[in-house]
C-alpha cells in the first residue's frame, strides 16, 4: 500500500506492531515520549525530524526561531509526559553553501531555548545535504509517574493550557506576507509560530498531583490531538466551541477563520489533558503555579458519540479536520 | 566562512564552544557518544543522521541492508564506549512514493540487529520528504567506565579488531558494479559494506578489565579515527602498514588499492584502541571472549611525529587521507 493511503498514523500502528517490546520498556511507540527503565535508571525519550520544505519555510522562519522551535516541539513532548528535560541530541543535515554564521545564529536559538530549561546539548551527527535537515532527540526523567494518553474516563473534564489557534494564524498571516504589517498583534501570533513555550512546570505539575487523567501536546491540532486522547482512553469527547481560549490577537484578526485555527489549526505546543470531575477546584488552583492559564473547554462522553464540538445551544459544529498526517494531501 | 571551508571538524569545534556543558555531563560533544548522568542514573547517548544521496544510495542499498546499517553505526558509537546499548528512536523522512512493503523492509532490517542485541525501539517520528533520510538516537548504558578518546599515553600498542578495508571496498566493487559477480569473497566484502557488525561484547569487555586507554570505531577511516585518538590524547602514531589486518577477500581483491582501503576507506565499524604494553598478555587473552581478532597495528609516539604508517622497513608510506568529512569535497 502506498504510504500516500496509509497516511501517517497507519504507518505507526504498523511500525509498533512490527516492533517488539522490549525489557524496561514501559511505554513505547505511540505517546507523546517513551518511558524507558534502563539498568541504569528511568528515563523519558522523544525525538522530532523537522525538514526543509515539509516543516519549516526559511522564507519566513529565521535559523534562530528553526533552533528555538526544533528544541521546544521536543520539550513539549517531555512536557505532556509530565516530565523534567535533561539532554538534548541534535543532528543537523546543512546545505554546503551555509556560512558558518548561519549555523551560529541555529545554535543560538537553541541555547536560548536550552539554557533557561537547564537542558544540555550533548552531541549529535553534522552532515551536508542538499536541504537543511534537524534532528533532535530529548532525554528527561519522570519524577512523578509519566501522563499517558490513555487514562481518561467518560465524565471527565478537558482542558488545555494557554490560548490555541494563535500558532496557525501566525503561520497564515507569514504566507500571505502580512508579516510586515507592524501591529503588535500580527507580532504576538508570529512569535506563537516561532517560539512555542513548552508546558513543562504545567505538565510537571499535573504529573506531581496525579490529576491530568491523560495527557498529550497539542501538536496536530486541538481535535486531531483529542482524537488521540478519546482513541487511546476509549472514549468520546464534546467540546465546547464557546469556551476555547482565545487570545485577543486571535479574536482579532482570525476574521472569518473564526474558530476554525483553534480546533485544528496545529502547532499550538499546549497541554489537552483530562482530569475527573471531582479534581476541578484542584485543577484551578493549579493555574498560577503553572504560570499558564488551564482552561476547560469539554468534557468526556462514551465513545459512540465520537470526538464533536457543539455551539452554545448544544448544535455539533462542522469542521474540517485540517490536522497534521506528514503523508496525506489534505 | 561556508561550511565547505570551515569542514565537519571545524564545525563540530565550533558548536562544542557554542554550547555549555551542562550539569551532570560527563562527556559531551566530540566523542563517540555523550555519557550522562541524569537524576534517574547513567546513560550513554549517541545519534546519526543519514540522508539518501549523502549517506547511501538505493541503487546499490537495499531497505533491509538500509535498517541494519542504520542501527550497527549507532551500536558501534556505544560499544566504543564500552557500553551496553539498550534503546533506539528511529526517526525517518519518506517519499510519499514509497510502499508500506518497503517500510516494513526497512524495520525487519532494523530488528534483524536490534534483537539479538536486546535493543528495544521505543519510538521516533514519522514524516514525509523528497528523500529518504533516517535519523537514529541509540541510549545505553555503562556498566564499567565509559572509555574515551583521550586516555592514551606514548608508548601504548594500538590495536584494531577484526579486518579492516572490507567495507569500502566492497562499496568500490558496486559502485564498479561487479556486485554481480557471483564470487563468494566479492559478497563477504559487500556483505561488511552492508551489515557491519558492531563489536560490543569487544568494547564491553575492553572497559570491564580497564585494558583500553582511549578507544573509537572506525567510521571515517583508520587514519583519521587514529588522528582522533591521537588528538584527544596529546600523542602521535606509528601504524606498522605490514601488520594491518586484511581479509583473505580484500588480499583477493584490492588490487591496485594494495592498504589504501584498509588505511582510509571508512565504515570499518571495528574499535580502534590503545592499551598499555604491560597489559600486552591480557589483551591478547581477550581475543576468543571478544570473539573478534584484535590485531596490534602500531604504537602511539610523542605528537610531534604526527601520525604516521611505516613499511617494514620503518620507512613512512605516503598516503592520501580520504576519510570522510562531510563538508569538504574529497
Amino acid at each position: 500500500m502506498k504510504l500516500s493511503r496509509l497516511g501517517e498514523f497507519g504507518l505507526i500502528q504498523r511500525i509498533q506492531r512490527a516492533m517488539p517490546v522490549g525489557r524496561g520498556v514501559r511505554v513505547g511507540i505511540g505517546d507523546d515520549a517513551a518511558w524507558v527503565k534502563n539498568p541504569a535508571g528511568s528515563s523519558l525519550v522523544t525525538a522530532d525530524l523537522l525538514i526543509e520544505g515539509v516543516h519549516f519555510d526559511l522564507k519566513w522562519t529565521s535559523l534562530f526561531e528553526l533552533g528555538y522551535k526544533s528544541l521546544a516541539v521536543n520539550l513539549s513532548d517531555i512536557a505532556a509526559m509530565g516530565g523534567v528535560a535533561d539532554y538534548a541530541i541534535l543532528s543537523v543535515g546543512l546545505p554546503m553553501d551555509f556560512d558558518s554564521n548561519e549555523v551560529d545564529e541555529f545554535y543560538r536559538g537553541v541555547k536560548a531555548l536550552a539554557a533557561p530549561n537547564r537542558v544540555a546539548i550533548i552531541g549529535g551527527d553534522t552532515n551536508m545535504a542538499d536541504l537543511l535537515i534537524v534532528s533532535v532527540c530529548v532525554i528527561g526523567h519522570a519524577p512523578y509517574r509519566p501522563v499517558r494518553r490513555s487514562g481518561a474516563r467518560v465524565g471527565d473534564d478537558i482542558y488545555v493550557t494557554g490560548t490555541l489557534g494563535d500558532s496557525a494564524l501566525g503561520l497564515k498571516l507569514l504566507r500571505e506576507r502580512k508579516s510586515q504589517l507592524k501591529r503588535k498583534d500580527v507580532g504576538q501570533l508570529i512569535g506563537r509560530h516561532h517560539r512555542p513555550t513548552p508546558r513543562l512546570t504545567a505538565g510537571a505539575l499535573l504529573a506531581k498531583y496525579r490529576l491530568a487523567t491523560a495527557m498529550i501536546d497539542v501538536s496536530d491540532g486541538l481535535m486531531q490531538d483529542l482524537t488521540h486522547i478519546c482513541r487511546a482512553s476509549g472514549t468520546g469527547a464534546v467540546v465546547w466551541q464557546d469556551h476555547l481560549p482565545l487570545s485577543p490577537a486571535y479574536r482579532a484578526l482570525a476574521g472569518k477563520d473564526g474558530t476554525r485555527l483553534a480546533l485544528s489549526g496545529g502547532e499550538d505546543y499546549e497541554l489537552l489533558f483530562c482530569a475527573r470531575r471531582k479534581n476541578r477546584a484542584r485543577v484551578k488552583e493549579l493555574r498560577s503555579r503553572a504560570g499558564v492559564a488551564i482552561t476547560c473547554i469539554g468534557t468526556c462522553v462514551p465513545a459512540n458519540r465520537g470526538v464533536v464540538v457543539v455551539d452554545d445551544c448544544e448544535r455539533p459544529v462542522a469542521i474540517s479536520l485540517t490536522g497534521h498526517d506528514h503523508f496525506k494531501k489534505l
